[in-house]
C-alpha cells in the first residue's frame, strides 16, 4: 500500500492507472476511521481495480465554534485498517498542501446546503463541496463512495457532480450501525457511558417513525413531530431537529405517498450526532382524507 | 468537423480521444467569433491532437442590467470559422443542457473577482468560473485557451484550476488588434462609427501608460491617474475604471519595480468595453526617491 502526501504524486498515480485501463474507486474521509469506513473501502474493492483512500480533517468545514482542533486523529490505526481492507493507496496530505495557495476559490453547495443540518452549521457544506470538489479533481473520472449515514452530505455531493458535470459516479452505502443500534461514527468517542446510552433514542425514534409509516401513516409533519418528541424525552439528549423529507429534494414532506427520508440530529453532551432512516409507505394508504 | 450539443457526448467523445493517447485543446467561447478567438484555435491546433471548441453564452456570467438578451449570435458564422481554422469538433449546448438540472450550486471566484471589472460587475466572475468549471470537467484533461484581453478572467481562472486541483493547462494568447489597435470583441458590433473612433483611447492611453514606464515613471497611482484622465477627456466614453496592478494578484501597485498589468474599461454608448497591456519598468529606474 502506498502512501501518497501531495496533490501531484496521487493526480499523477491516479491518472497512470486510469491510462492502464484500470477503474478506481476513492473513499474519502477525515480519518478515524470506523467499520462504517471499512464498509466503503471493502465496497470500492469489490467494484474496482484500485482502490484510493484519502485521511484528510478538512478544516473548510467545522465552523469557528466546532470541534476541528479536538477532532479525533490516529493515522497508525487508519493506516492499518486500510491496508487491511486492501486499499492500494492512502492519500494524506496536509492542511498547507490542500489549501495552501488558496486563493478564496469555494465551491456553493446552493439552497439544498441551507436545510437540515444547514441550519445549525450554515457553511458545512460549502466546505465540504469544496474539498470533495478538489478530490474529485485529484482521483478524477471514478467511482466514489459515500456513507448513507451522512445523508444530507450524500445528496449535496450528488448534486455537486451532476451539476458541474464532474466524470464521478457517486456510489452511497448503508448505515453501520454498533450492535446496539448506535449509527458509528468517529464522534461517538466523545461520548460517556451514560450519553452513550442516551444517544440510542435517535435510532429508537426512527425505528418508531418506520413502524407508524408502516401501519400507516402518511402525515409528515405528524411523524417528525413524533420523533422530536421522542428525542426531547431523553433527559441527556438536546435536539437539533427531526425531519421527513424528500430523499432528493430535502424538502419537508407533508403527505407521504413515495419513500421518505426520516433524518435526525442531537447533541449528548459536547457531540453532535445524526442519523436517518429511509421510510417507505404501506402499500395501502389510507386515502379517505384526499 | 463534429457538432455536438450534449454535455454526455461531449465528455464521451473528448474521453475516447483521451484513451487513444491524444492530447486535448480546448477553446471556450460564446460564440460571435473574430479573429481573436480564430487565433485561440489555430494556437490550440498547434499544440495539440485534438481540437474542441465551445459555443455558448452563458446567463450566469450576465448581470440582471447587462447585455444577454442582446449579446451578438452567428452559429452559422461560427461554425464556418471553427471548421477553417481547423476545430474538430463544436460542443454548443443549449442552456437548458448546461443549467436544466440547476440545483444553486455555484463555484465562487473568491476575492480577486471584486477587483477591476468586479467593482460594477459583481457577480460575473462567479458566473464565468461556474461555467469554466463545468467546461474543466465536460473536456477533461486537457490544455484550455483563453484570450489575454481579459486579463483578469485569466487571473481568475488560473486560479480556479490551481485552487481545486484541475487538471487542465490554462494557457493565455495575446491580444488580437484590429489594424487600428481596437482589441478584437464580439461586443465592438455594438459600436456606431464615432463611438468606434472614441474607443480608441484605450488602447491609446495604455501605449501612453507604456511610454511613461519605459521613460522612468514607476509611480502606479500616477500611471493610472495619467490613464483615466486620458480616457475622461474623450467625449464618447464614460470611463469605468483604469488601474496599474500587480498581473497575479491583482492589487494596486504603488511602485512598479516588476511588470505591471495597466488595465482600463469604459462605456462608448451601450458597449463595455475593456482593453490592457503588460508594461515593464525601465532597467535603470531611478530609485534616488526611496
Amino acid at each position: 500500500m502506498r502512501i501518497l502526501a501531495t496533490v501531484a504524486d496521487a493526480q499523477r498515480m491516479f491518472e497512470k492507472e486510469r491510462e492502464a485501463g484500470r477503474r478506481i474507486g476513492f473513499v474519502p474521509t477525515m480519518g478515524y476511521l470506523h467499520e462504517g469506513h471499512a464498509s466503503l473501502v471493502r465496497r470500492a474493492r469489490a467494484d474496482n481495480d484500485i482502490v484510493g483512500v484519502s485521511i484528510f480533517v478538512n478544516p473548510l468545514q467545522f465552523g469557528a465554534n466546532e470541534d476541528l482542533s479536538a477532532y479525533p486523529r490516529d493515522l497508525d490505526r487508519d493506516l492499518d485498517i486500510c491496508e487491511r481492507e486492501g486499499a492500494d493507496v492512502v492519500f494524506a496530505p496536509g492542511t498547507e498542501e490542500m489549501y495552501g495557495t488558496d486563493t478564496g476559490v469555494r465551491v456553493s453547495a446552493g439552497p439544498m446546503a441551507t436545510k437540515l443540518c444547514g441550519r445549525t452549521r450554515p457553511e458545512h457544506f460549502d466546505g465540504v463541496v469544496t474539498v470533495v470538489a478538489k478530490l474529485f479533481n485529484i482521483a478524477g473520472a471514478c467511482r466514489m463512495y459515500f456513507g448513507q449515514k451522512d445523508a444530507q452530505q450524500l445528496v449535496v455531493i450528488r448534486n455537486l457532480a451532476r451539476a458541474l458535470n464532474f466524470p464521478v459516479e457517486v456510489v452511497g452505502c448503508p448505515i453501520v450501525r454498533e450492535s446496539d443500534g448506535l449509527a458509528m461514527s468517529s464522534r461517538n468517542v466523545y461520548l460517556n457511558d451514560d450519553q452513550r446510552r442516551s444517544a440510542l433514542v435517535l435510532k429508537r425514534s426512527l425505528d418508531a417513525a418506520a413502524v407508524a409509516v408502516a401501519e400507516g401513516e402518511s402525515d409528515g409533519r405528524r411523524i417528525a413531530e413524533m420523533m422530536a418528541a421522542q428525542i426531547s424525552c431523553e433527559p441527556l439528549a438536546r435536539l437539533d431537529y427531526a425531519a421527513c423529507v424528500d430523499p432528493e429534494t430535502l424538502d419537508d414532506l407533508e403527505r407521504l405517498d413515495v419513500p421518505a427520508l426520516c433524518a435526525v440530529a442531537a447533541w449528548f453532551g459536547s457531540a453532535r450526532l445524526i442519523d436517518n432512516m429511509t421510510v417507505t409507505p404501506a402499500r395501502g394508504i389510507d386515502r379517505r382524507d384526499d
